[in-house]
């Protein structure tokens, strides 16, 4: 299993991860291997993965604003601690991203769609984040 | 990897594919070599993969309602190319269905539940789409 | 493949699932046997899975009420069968949870995050339940 580190500079913040997730498949040597499928998984609760459009910045804005919108701050929140009243950003990730995604791999690299990107989203930034990549037979 | 190749009718729709990733499998021979589990992905950035009931067709209405609504046709959006401004159709993608799901196999068949039919998600149509099929040990 | 079975106990409940999963790879041996990742899955269609913070009691209280918010009771609906009129619930399981996580394995365990928990989402309980527990290569 590699690590991807990466360091967010927004409190909600899409960051296009293709290339690093390419690299560290890279090192996993999963072609060499048999691999079927690669794992990008996600350890953090205010953050997840989502694939999309990775042409258009401005698609990328319009997708964090939607992440942004599906739910509300003004909703009623309890939760609070050291990491503030951040309530919203844990619905958020589940909400608007997953944990994890799948990929199956094709000729060693990744299957995806001509204008697939996979994407960090952050919720509760800025932090430092891992993004876990695996290969599976 | 087995490849389905769907059309789709509508801009917003739902169908069925179960039946077809069985065929999928069933080429794919994973019972024979061991595996445990069927990867459904969609390499799409305007549609998506979901698993629900597939009893009941008003339910499939009812979802297509919900997928529609959850995000707004009225919020504010910049995206636009090629296929016009569909940035509604991409985020619809993400926040309600997924690129792939993973179904375990029990004695070489997908072990859904009863009432679960995995149905592919078509938020930007009509078009020709694809569904890559394949097996993880 | 290892089967949880569990009671939930409200309409729209989260459960914590982190423990009982451990113990069916325990059963299942999957460190002993390679293995790289844990697929957690479930049978049902107005029930789902979630990772998401499992320290605090009222953080989940938050989830539960913003997996309810995010689809309207009020919305129109068409479904209804033997178990009433439950499209929101069916709508609930695929807009805010998932029939499926893989988490990666480390040492023989889940590579989960420090705060992270593995959630049964029940969306119209009270019912009796499944998890579907098993391991990849």
């Amino acid at each position: 299993m590699r690590e991807i580190v990466l360091e967010t500079e927004r409190k909600l913040q899409l960051i296009e991860v293709t290339d690093q997730i390419r690299d560290a498949l890279g090192q996993e040597n999963g072609a060499a291997n048999g691999a079927t499928a690669a794992l990008i998984y996600v350890p953090h609760t205010t953050a997840g993965v989502a694939i999309n459009e990775r042409i258009d910045p401005e698609l990328v804005t319009d997708l964090e604003n939607a992440f942004q919108r599906v739910v509300g701050d003004d909703w009623e929140w309890k939760h609070e601690d050291e990491d503030g009243p951040n309530a919203p950003s844990h619905a958020r990730a589940s909400l608007a991203s997953s944990p994890q995604v799948l990929i199956p791999l094709k000729d060693g690299g990744l299957a995806l769609g001509t204008y697939q990107g996979v994407f960090f989203c952050e919720f509760d930034g800025p932090r430092t984040r891992k993004i876990y990549v695996t290969t599976l037979r």
